[in-house]
C-alpha cells in the first residue's frame, strides 16, 4: 500500500503559513498501517493541481488532499479534482441542506458563492463537514481512491476520523507508536544515558525528538495486529522508562498539564497560580484541561508592582531592595496566592521576558521560579535563552513540571 | 521563472516533524522575485529522489532540494541527484580539507562515513558550508539549475544565503504582498462585500485565508522593484479598507493583541483583565505583546465561584439567581476589575468552554463577555462552536476586538 498527501493552497507553498495538516495525516495513515510515501502541496491553480493529482493518483493506492475547497473564487480543488477523474460536478443536496442549515443556525442568508461547496465529482461517495460548510468526498483516479478535505485543520480532521477512515483501504497490518515524554534533561544527554541499553536502531526504532523543550523518545514498530506491534514495545520502552527516572513526565499524548491535573485529581488537591513573567500562560494551559475547574481556584497575572503589593501583599520595599526579579518575590507570591486562595499547591513566577528589561546582573531569561506546598516552598532560578515567547514558554513549563515533582514528592508511587 | 522546493527526509514525509524549510525558502525565493510553484517532501529512497527531481527539473527553472546530505547510509541525494543528472559522484578535495580541519578543531578523528559528504556530481559548482560538514552543490538538470542543501536549518539558510543566492537567476524583479487582517465577519461576507468593488483576479491578486477566525485578504503583485509593487497594492487595499470599515483591524504582521497594545500605548490608558472561561489566554496574548508591561496592571483568573466572590465582589446569590455564566456577572467582573485596580479599561468573560457543563439554557460555547471604560460597560454574549481549545480562543479574540473598538470609539482617528 502506497499513500501520498496533498496539500492546496497559494499560502501553503509561498510559506506564509507552515502546513501542519501534512505531519498529523502521514501521522494518522502511519497510525493505520498506511504509509505516506510523499508529500507536495500545490497552488490554488486548476491545472497544477489537476496533474499533481493524476501523477500521484498513477502511482498510489490511497491520496489524501486538502485545502482549497473554500467558497470564493480561488478555491478550484473540487474543479481540478472533477477534472483529473474526467467528470464533471454534481451538486449533491443534503450537503445543500446541511450548508443552509449552517447559515439559517447563525440568523443569517446562505451567500450564493457557498453554493459550490455542496457539488463533488460524479460518482464521488460524500464525506459530510460537521463543524464546517464544504462537503468533501471520495473519488476512485486511476486506480487510487482519492480522499478530497477541507484545508481548516478542526474540519480536516473530524471529517477524516468519521468519514474517512472507515473507507480507508487497509491490509497491511499496522505501525504503533509509543512515546516517553521528557521534560528537564536536554535530548543529547538522554540519548546519552539510553545508548547501550536500550537498542535504537532495532526493531522497534527509537527516535528522539526535540519540540519546544519536550523531548519525546519514540519507539515504532509495525506487526499484524496492534497488540502485537505494543507488545513488541513494551519491553524496551519500560527499561527506557527506569533508565530516565521522573525526567519522564507522561507517555504519548500527555502534556505537563494534562500530568499535573492528574496528580490533582488523584491526591485531591487545589491549587492557586500567581504569575508575572509567564503572563497567564501557566492558567491558560492548566485550564485547557477539561475538569480542570474542579482544582483551579484562580490565577492571578500579577503583571505591575502595585498589583503584586495589593493582591499579594509583597512588601513594597523588596521591589526597591532586591528587586520584583528575585527569589524572595518569588517566594512570597507562592506561598501568598497559595495561603490567601485557600490552595493546597501555589506557584509564582517572575522574570525578565524581555527583549528589554534586562541588566548584567538580571539578563533576559533570568526567570524565578517557586512552588508552595505542605511542606515547604521550593525555588528555581533558571536562566533561559530566546525570544520572548520561548522564555515564556519554557518558564511556564518548568513551572508545571515543579508542580508536577512537588505533587510526587508529596504523594510518591 | 518558475522554481520548485524538494526537501528529503523520512522523518518528514512520515509526518514527525514538520518541514520548516520548505516555507522559510519559499518566502525567501519570493522575496527574491522567484515565485515558488510547487513543493514536494520524499522520503530518504534514492529512487523517489531521482524520479521527483527529475520530474521537478523538467518543469522548472530553479529547484532547491534539501536534506539527505548527512554522513549516514540513509543520506542517499547526492547519488540520487547524480543519477537524475546523468553524472558520477567526484570527490571536491577542498571540501574534504574542511571536513578535516572541522574535526580537527574538535579534537576528534574524522570518521570515514563523512568523506562522502566532500563528493559532488561531475561539473557541479560548490557550495561551501560554513557551520557544518556536508557540501552543497549546484547542478543543471534538462534546463533546471538545481540547488542542493543540507537539511539541517541554520546550515540551509546560511548556506542558501552565502553561496546559493549569488548563482541564482535574476531577472524578474520582486512580489510584494500586503495584508488586511479582519474579525468578526465570516469570510464569505467579507468575499461578498469586496466582490464588484475590488478586482480579485486582477493584478494584484486578491485572495481571502480564514485563519482561527481571523480572516486574511492579501494583495500580492509582482514588479520591478518593491516599491513599484507597493504603489500597485496601494489603491485597492485602501479601497477594500474602506469598503471593510473595522472588521480590519489591522494589516500584515498585526494581531487583536497588538492593536490593543499599540491603542493603549497611543491614548496612554492601562487595562485589567478578569478571565474565566478564557482561562487567562486573554493576558497570555496581551503579555506576548513587548512592553505592555506599562499598560497591563494585573489579570484575575478568577475560575472558582469563590474566586470571582473574593477578588472581583460578585455577589454570591447570583451564582444560584442567574448564575456564573452571564450578562451580570461579566458587566461585574469588568467593572469591579477596572475599578478595584484603578485601570481605564476593564475586561470580563465568562462562559462555558466544555467539553462538559453545558445546559439547554447555556449550551458549550455561550460565553458572556463585557468591556468596561469611563464611557459605560458594553457587553457581547457569544454562541461559539467546536472544541474547548477553540472555544477559549474565540472568546479570547471577542474580547480583544470589543476592547479594540472601545478603545477606537473612547478616541476615534
Amino acid at each position: 500500500m502506497r499513500a501520498e498527501v496533498i496539500s492546496v493552497g497559494d499560502e501553503i507553498v509561498s510559506g506564509q503559513i507552515e502546513d501542519s495538516n501534512a505531519a498529523w495525516l502521514s501521522q494518522r495513515l502511519a497510525g493505520l498501517g498506511i504509509p505516506v510515501a510523499a508529500y507536495s502541496a500545490v497552488r490554488d491553480v486548476q491545472t497544477e493541481i489537476e496533474r499533481t493529482v493524476k501523477t500521484a493518483a498513477a502511482r498510489s493506492d490511497v491520496l489524501i488532499v486538502s485545502g482549497g475547497l473554500g467558497p470564493t473564487h480561488d478555491d478550484v480543488t473540487r474543479e481540478a479534482v472533477a477534472a483529473a477523474g474526467g467528470v464533471e460536478l454534481v451538486l449533491d443536496p443534503p450537503s445543500l441542506e446541511h450548508i443552509r442549515s449552517f447559515f439559517a443556525q447563525r440568523k443569517a442568508a446562505m451567500p450564493s458563492s457557498n453554493q459550490g461547496q455542496a457539488t463533488v465529482p460524479r460518482g464521488s461517495d460524500v464525506l459530510r463537514n460537521a463543524t464546517g460548510t464544504a462537503a468533501g468526498f471520495r473519488t476512485v483516479i486511476g486506480g487510487a481512491q482519492v480522499f478530497v478535505l477541507p484545508g481548516v485543520p478542526s474540519e480536516m480532521k473530524l471529517m477524516f476520523e468519521n468519514a474517512a477512515v472507515p473507507l480507508l483501504p487497509r491490509d497491511q497490518g499496522t505501525v504503533a507508536t509509543r512515546t516517553l515524554k521528557c521534560f528537564g534533561m536536554p535530548e543529547a544527554l538522554i540519548a546519552e544515558r539510553l545508548r547501550g541499553q536500550v537498542e535504537l536502531d532495532g526493531d522497534p526504532k527509537v527516535a528522539l525528538l526535540a519540540s519546544c523543550g519536550v523531548i519525546s523518545v519514540k519507539f515504532t514498530t509495525r506487526a499484524d495486529t496492534r497488540k502485537a506491534a505494543l507488545e513488541r514495545i513494551g519491553p524496551p520502552l519500560a527499561k527506557a522508562r527506569r533508565l530516565l527516572g521522573d525526567v519522564v513526565f507522561g507517555e504519548d499524548e500527555d502534556t505537563l498539564e494534562k500530568v499535573v491535573a492528574r496528580l490533582l485529581e488523584q491526591q485531591g488537591k487545589r491549587i492557586a497560580v500567581a504569575e508575572s513573567c509567564t503572563g497567564g500562560l501557566v492558567c491558560n494551559w492548566l485550564t485547557n484541561v477539561p475538569g480542570i475547574s474542579r482544582h483551579l481556584i484562580e490565577g492571578l497575572v500579577t503583571y505591575s508592582n502595585e498589583s503584586k503589593a495589593r493582591l499579594l501583599g509583597v512588601p513594597e520595599e523588596l521591589f526597591t531592595t532586591v528587586g520584583a526579579v528575585s527569589e524572595e518575590v518569588a517566594r512570597l507570591m507562592a506561598e501568598n496566592v497559595r495561603w490567601r486562595a485557600g490552595a493546597d499547591v501555589g506557584v509564582g513566577t517572575t522574570g525578565v521576558a524581555g527583549p528589554s528589561g534586562g541588566s548584567p546582573a538580571k539578563p533576559v531569561g533570568t526567570v524565578h521560579i517557586a512552588v508552595s506546598a505542605a511542606g515547604g516552598t521550593v525555588h528555581q532560578k533558571c536562566a533561559l535563552r530566546g525570544a520572548r515567547a520561548q522564555i515564556k514558554d519554557r518558564a511556564a513549563k518548568h513551572a508545571l513540571n515543579m508542580v508536577r515533582l512537588e505533587l510526587l514528592r508529596a504523594n510518591p508511587g
